[in-house]
């Protein structure tokens, strides 16, 4: 593998691709050189239209969430006064993230351009798409251009968040062009595990960018529609500027299998089941898969249900809107399932990544309101662990086995395709589209990686792809690319009703809190006299129980008194320093005794 | 798949495998038909022998962990007045148990029949094997049996834990046979991830089990010797009750490559590194893996150097018992590094499941006293993410990445094999000891159904295999197991000096706190005289900052002073009831104000 180093990045940010080749040259240029002379020598431009007299037109592409993670996308896209904003996602918190509901992208550098903001433009359904736009829209009020279904989904969440503002959200089609200032954006249909998902074309003086989306190249797609490679192709002719392409994938050899195998596998295992119940657990908004699971229910004359609020209105929606072509009759509710046997019932439910409030978990641990596992059961998990959820979904499959129930899952079973390109699909994009310039998106650093070096196999200069990160600025031309400024970008996280309160120090706390828990120290004091009137008094949390501990604390009671003694300058209590040492000695006395680091909280109260 | 439901356990439970077969007969045998009446038809005793007059001898197996989970195994077995125990492991704590630093078995079961136990057996030298003897052995005096290599390691963790009683380690090697009171234990050679590991032969009046251990089938292991197939042939011809076997790896079909291919991998790798420093991350116990690591750098004219305490440990220890062949002057310090150029340095190190405090994640985060990455490192991570590690790992490659290093991994790149065994040994193993039944070990639940499975695909009934569980007590004779009875198991937490203090509260409230953070409120009051002197005065921690949200404080406040005037009767304070309703009620509070549940503690310091 051929991994772009440091060295090559520092060099891209310092914008050496911009800078003529020969350094001797360099001292005749001015200091304006990048945008004077951007006749670069990696440039193909034909020799006799000579050294362009006026400066390159530039483009600018601003990152504020979906590189070196996958969640939060959200990109801008600025060429002279005209900004629009490419997908606007959300992320769901890591374990390092404890209590927090949600992480935003940083949206500083939206609101400063709120004037200059022509719109947003969402790629697909997903939530990493499209979950910030509720909070993005009660900042700024811009307009949404959207596919059919994506669109009907956004309306769904705005509704949910109260906004009021559906009508903003304009609905579009592959083939459509968006003109937003002096931008266009043409929407491109690209297949993934969610309908209706397109790439764009965004065009403006100044480059031709085109950026795949979330995407896989399915020749057989439930919907029937490959990826429109002819439209790619025709762009490819045409020239592309930049790529900017889904990495999800391109840690992994081959092509993605096409969503209908699953289909297929999914029908053999109906069939294993025989006479027993069937529970399929998917994503809520893979409607393919929702698709062929009815599809294979009616087959076998088996009514559907559906568990899980999500995948109800997932559902509701995209058979609204035809997306999903439901038998009349067929979908029944939870509270009719008893009147039919097993064998005439499938039940569609979330929690395929072993979320623990979810449909599926709770069934698991037999905490389901309306299902209980029997050994009659044939439980489907369609869907492969996100990295990170492969204990959590152990453990529901676990759970479920101990109740006797059959699972069907991914590590012994082809029960799920992913929705995202390899390598061999990957490259033949990078084939068709013959990018002067690459930019991997959408995926951690391995990922990025990876992709960049299918960029290079291809015949894309090392120096010509570009690893940025969140906050990268880039600047484009049709000559030139370089990664020389920052915008504010960061994690904003929502934990309940609040967005943005919770920050690292509190984060850190948390960890602390949950490793070794906390102990209160409180004292009644006369700090003018000296003279403590009572205490202290302990409480602790998550450390030890006080009354298991009882010498432990007599001890450390004492050590507060000591300290009390210590800090007493004229008679007269020094209170900072007594709170600073009762944090810091207590917690250390605690360490040396215990070999556990509490977080000590001394409260002094002051009569 | 075929899994065993919940009706075949609960009918091995209740120990119907040990009836009568027709049931009008049931009625004319006395009561205690098992001990009386074993004459099962499953049993391929020749009929002229005839019923039995006397009762058939039992053993008893009382599993104290190892099932449904990876870790902390150890196993008791009984016949008549004597037990030993197998194996005695510890376990890493999940992300569910924050703070703890090691699970250990319950071992009330053991301490309770301390006077019978001959010995310990150990079969190999991982943590979940051997972790927790030194927990062990402070609790009661037994004689341990290991290997060689096992026992050396056994002895360094002793040391450290400040026992000694090294005396109490016998060195035993395949072949040997233990004589424990009246039950035989023969020790016989498998492959395993780390040199010297077992599986046995358990022997005794009532039964033959043959426990595999951990094990795999290696036909070109790096030490030279193949798994002695030929004793468990001559055992399957003899006659087995009971095979007890690793579970690990049977949810995946084929069977695991040798530990050679790695080798050849890994040179492969090192070659394409050309001029770069090589640092190689893997497991410190698996000795061939460090051992072709030395052969290559040796090859290519590498010095090699450690990083890593437990790395440098395991060398010692093995090279010393002559385990490890180490070439004269091959091995430097990590101070002898600079001496030479990259091109000439290989570094092993641990940390490949990207621990946050091992040396690989401290060289990623540029945190390593020693070792700064460069571009100029090829770094392989030789091992694949043990479930629930993905992330971790994950971010290391990532952060690597970003310092411009190489990375080679096992999602790129074959870096690792499994120790465990695949289906299709597993299959060759139950093929040819055919045993009368099967109690697959070694893995969670998903992994014991698999497992049993596979035991039903070669002809095993489904009521001879048993699916148990930590605390299950089996009672095997020759024609019959019963699931019947159950012994003492559990976690044991040890956090920092304590063993078994933190329990499932402190876990709760240490999950919460973690989440949603914590408020104290403090209260100096005059309960006999209804009287708030001072108060209340709030602190948090990982909730919001007091300052930032002064008005939800100052609310909170009214609330409290709100409930000691509710909770007052004839002019006292009812203070039991007043620290329950800050509590609950200050919480609740809270959390309708911010939709964050942050535990509140209530101080009332009376005065």
């Amino acid at each position: 593998m051929e991994t772009r180093t440091r060295k090559d990045n520092a060099r891209a940010r310092r914008g050496d691709t911009a800078k003529p080749a020969p350094a001797k040259t360099a001292g005749k240029t001015p200091a304006k050189t990048q945008a004077k002379a951007p006749a670069k020598t990696q440039t193909k431009a034909p020799a006799k239209r000579g050294r362009p007299r006026k400066p390159e037109k530039q483009m600018k592409i601003s990152f504020l969430g979906g590189l070196n993670e996958i969640g939060k996308n959200m990109t801008v896209f600025e060429f002279e006064d005209d900004m629009f904003i490419l997908d606007c996602g959300l992320e769901f918190p890591d374990s390092d993230m404890p209590g927090v509901d949600l992480v935003l992208a940083d949206f500083t550098y939206v609101t400063r351009n709120a004037d200059k903001i022509r719109g947003v433009v969402i790629t697909h359904g997903h939530e990493d798409h499209i979950g910030g736009l509720s909070y993005l829209l009660k900042e700024v009020n811009v307009p949404v251009y959207a596919t059919r279904l994506t669109a009907g989904l956004i309306m769904g969440k705005l509704k949910e968040a109260g906004i009021d503002r559906t009508s903003v959200i304009n609905v579009i089609k592959p083939g459509d062009v968006v003109h937003l200032g002096g931008i266009s954006v043409e929407a491109i249909h690209v297949n993934h595990s969610i309908p209706d998902s397109i790439g764009v074309a965004i065009k403006c003086a100044a480059a031709t960018i085109v950026h795949t989306g979330d995407f896989k190249i399915d020749s057989t797609p439930i919907d029937g529609e490959i990826i429109d490679l002819a439209r790619f192709a025709a762009l490819g002719r045409e020239g592309v500027t930049c790529l900017m392409m889904d990495s999800t994938n391109a840690e992994r050899p081959g092509f993605t299998e096409s969503e209908k195998k699953v289909g297929g596998s999914l029908e053999h295992i109906f069939n294993l089941a025989g006479d027993k119940r069937v529970i399929v657990a998917t994503f809520a908004s893979n409607i393919h898969r929702v698709q062929q699971i009815i599809d294979i229910s009616e087959k076998l004359g088996r009514k559907v249900a559906l568990s899980g609020r999500s995948l109800e209105n997932v559902v509701a929606v995209a058979s609204e809107l035809g997306y999903l072509k439901v038998p009349e009759g067929i979908i029944i509710t939870l509270d009719e399932v008893r009147r039919y046997t097993d064998d005439r019932i499938t039940l569609i439910t979330t929690g395929s990544q072993g979320e623990p409030m979810s449909a599926l978990s709770r069934m698991a641990t037999c905490d389901h309101r309306k299902v209980q596992i029997t050994p009659n059961d044939a439980v489907i998990i369609s869907a492969t662990p996100i990295p990170g959820n492969e204990k959590t979904v152990g453990k529901v499959v676990d759970d479920l086995l101990k109740l006797g129930a059959e699972v069907f899952y991914s590590q012994m079973y082809d029960v799920h395709v992913s929705g995202h390109a390899r390598q061999e699909e990957l490259k033949l994009i990078l084939g068709i589209l013959k990018p002067r310039f690459f930019i991997p998106v959408h995926g951690e650093r391995k990922h990025l990686s990876a992709n960049a070096a299918l960029g290079e196999s291809v015949g894309i200069p090392s120096k010509n792809i570009i690893l940025a990160d969140n906050g990268t600025q880039i600047t484009l031309s049709k000559s030139a690319i370089k990664a020389d400024a920052t915008v504010p970008a960061g994690r904003v996280f929502v934990d309940g009703y609040g967005v943005g309160d919770v920050g690292n120090i509190i984060l850190r706390d948390r960890k602390r809190l949950s490793e070794d828990g906390l102990v209160a120290v409180s004292i009644v004091a006369d700090p003018v006299n000296g003279m403590i009137i009572t205490g202290p008094v302990m409480e602790s949390r998550g450390f030890v129980y006080v009354k298991d501990a009882e010498e432990l604390f007599d001890d450390a009671e004492e050590l507060v008194i000591d300290i009390f003694e210590r800090y007493t300058r004229n008679g007269r209590f020094d209170i900072p320093s007594i709170k600073n040492h009762i944090r810091d000695d207590v917690s250390r006395f605690m360490y040396e005794r215990t070999k556990r680091s509490p977080i000590v909280v001394p409260i002094i109260i002051e009569m």
